[in-house]
Order: structure tokens, then C-alpha cells, then sequence
């Protein structure tokens, strides 16, 4: 078995990273240099066609889109460790908070950046932001409803919550309010507390 | 083993509706009347919170997202018919091309849409647009280079083909140009040919 994980600190990349410290997972971590363009490189875009982070390489096979990393990552490492659950209705409840995150947390969350703070000049507008903020809040309400009366979004603690939880980390970074979320916050801080969680994060800063 | 589908006609529940023709699982279907607004009833919502299809309820439980349906439907019913890899890294390929549909080419996609067709007054921007068509076309050609000398997404068909397949099938409604991917066209030609997708357009239009 061989796992390459390619990375870049502060990315999206962190959610994989996370994922493989609670898995303890033996891999090789190989850091790409995004200021000066490695992603972007023919020897990189053979691997991930996106030019982007992050990838895995499992025995030989280039895996990206982080969703499909947590889930392939949880599936092939997860179930034994009870990180994952088995193949079933439980695992399908993993598999659609994951998606959401990406999908339908995402495309707000990219929208209010390229209305926004990544538009060129005169590309943006502030009526877009608003609304992506808008609609921003009304999924993390379902978030937060979804964890009311739970300690983590399945009862017991997934992958699944290393995945939503990080990209929440990502929007409270990016300025996004989360005063709001009382069970998203606390989520987040039990979430934290992992040792999986504190590794992953000493190698972002290290 | 009871399974029901919620899906609306024309909308990304025939992404669905594919996959579970290919797969030939017994299944109620339930059409929810997005007009008059059933999707943002009590009834529906406690079941898919983000008030949208698709859904599915596979023994009571829900589950969301569409491309976290069509890997679970893949996992649940497709190994044995040759339609969804077994466990191990080219079920890890699978499952990369369809987050990726959903994630990344949707992301875009939805972008152009806020930008301009469904923004509020004042509220778009046609360099978005512009922006939004030339990431959506850069897209495209990955996928166009990634069916280079080959049948199907993994080579032989698999439900990766049909739901990014489906998500195509979307874009050219939306008048997105696909001109330039003649491997992505003769693709889709593969792709609509199969009974399974001929029976799942066949109840859209019924």
C-alpha cells in the first residue's frame, strides 16, 4: 500500500489533512508550492487536471476533489476505527453532509467571494455578496439545526464532521458570521478538541 | 428494503432518476410540485431540510445531495451489475468525476446563472458571466481530455458516465457552448444511447 497526500497549508487541503490524522494512516506528504505554481505544472496536471489541492495518489490511482477524498479515505481506512460507518443508510448520512459541504455550503461560499473580495475590478457587485451572505446564514442554520440536541452530526463522531467542521474553520477565516450558530460553535469546538484535529493543524503552522 | 425517490421532472433529480434506471431497483417515485411550493413545506423539509430534490429514503433514512446519491446507490446496488467499482481505487476514480460534476463544474455553472440569467435587477454582472463561461469552458476540456481514447469516464460505463453525463445534458439546455469537446459530445451520444437513460427521459417527458 502506498498513499501520497499533496497539500498546500491553509487550503482546502486542511480537511484532507485532518482526515488522515484521525485515520492514522502511514502516507507521504508532499507539499505543493501554489506561489510558484507547481499546481500548475505538466508534471502536476497529469496527476490533478484541475491544478489543484488536494490530491491523493493510492497505489498508483490520483484521487481529487476533497469529498471524494474524506469518503474514499473513510471507506478504505475509516470502518475499523470507527470513524466510518459500514456500507448502508448510516454511511449515506455521512456521505450526504460531505457533499453538502462542498456543494451546496461551497457554491455560496465561492459566490460570496467572486461577487466579492476575488472579483477583478468592476467584475463584482455587493448585491451578489449580500445575497450569498444571505443565503450563507440559511445553511448554516440548517447545519445548525441539524446538530441540536447532538454532540456530533451523526451522534457519534465521523469523518464526516472533520470534513464539515473544517470548512466552517475556512468561513470563520473568511470573515463569515457565525454568531449566530450555537450548536455550530460548540460542534466546532468539540470538534477541535481531537488529537487528530491539534495534529493536523501543528503541521499547518509548523 | 423500501426506497423512495422524490424528484421534480427537468431539474437535478434526472441525474437520479438515471442511476436508478441503469440500476433497475424497485422504487416509489414521488413528484414534488416545486410550483406550488411543497418542497418548502413542513412535510418535505423535515426530510431535506435544504427544501430541494432529489431525495431518496432507503429504509427510512434520507439522503440528499444528488451526487452523494449516486454513490450511494452505486455502493448499495451497482457492484453486482457492473455499473459502480467494487471497494479500492477505481471505485476512488468513480467517485472523483462525480463529486467533481457537482463541485467544481457546478460551482461555475451556478456562478454564470447567479451572475446573469438568475440575478435580481442590478444585481448581476456580465463580466461575471464572461468569467464564468470561460472556467466553464476550461472545465469542459478537462473532461473532453479526460474521455480522450476512451468509451466511458473509467473506460467501461460505470454511474460516473451517467450522472456527469446528465449534468451535460443540463448545460446544453442552458445554451452553454460545447462545440469545442468532441469527445465529450460523442460521449453523450454513448451515454443517451443506453435503454436506462432512454427509460429515465421517457418518464420526464411523460
Amino acid at each position: 500500500m502506498s498513499l501520497i497526500f499533496y497539500f498546500s497549508p491553509m487550503s482546502t487541503a486542511t480537511l484532507t489533512s485532518i482526515v488522515l490524522e484521525e485515520l492514522g494512516v502511514p502516507h507521504d506528504r508532499k507539499r505543493v508550492d501554489l506561489k510558484a505554481g507547481d499546481n500548475k505544472k505538466p508534471e502536476y496536471t497529469k496527476l490533478n487536471p484541475n491544478g489543484k489541492v488536494p490530491l491523493i495518489i493510492h497505489d498508483g490511482t490520483p484521487i481529487w476533489e476533497s469529498a471524494a477524498i474524506t469518503m474514499y479515505l473513510g471507506e478504505q481506512f475509516g470502518v475499523a476505527k470507527g470513524l466510518w460507518p459500514a456500507a448502508g443508510p448510516r454511511r449515506g448520512e455521512a456521505m450526504k453532509w460531505v457533499v453538502w459541504t462542498n456543494v451546496t455550503l461551497g457554491e455560496a461560499v465561492y459566490r460570496r467571494g467572486h461577487f466579492g473580495e476575488w472579483a477583478a475590478p468592476d467584475a463584482g457587485n455587493p448585491k451578489g455578496v449580500a445575497q450569498a451572505n444571505k443565503d450563507i446564514a440559511e445553511l448554516l442554520g440548517i447545519l445548525d439545526g441539524a446538530l441540536a440536541g447532538k454532540q456530533f452530526l451523526l451522534g457519534e463522531y465521523t469523518l464526516a464532521d472533520a470534513h464539515a467542521n473544517s470548512f466552517c474553520d475556512w468561513l470563520r477565516h473568511s470573515k463569515i458570521d457565525f454568531s449566530a450558530f450555537a450548536n455550530v460553535n460548540a460542534w466546532s469546538e468539540r470538534c477541535a478538541a481531537r488529537p487528530g484535529y491539534q495534529r493536523a493543524m501543528s503541521f499547518e503552522m509548523g
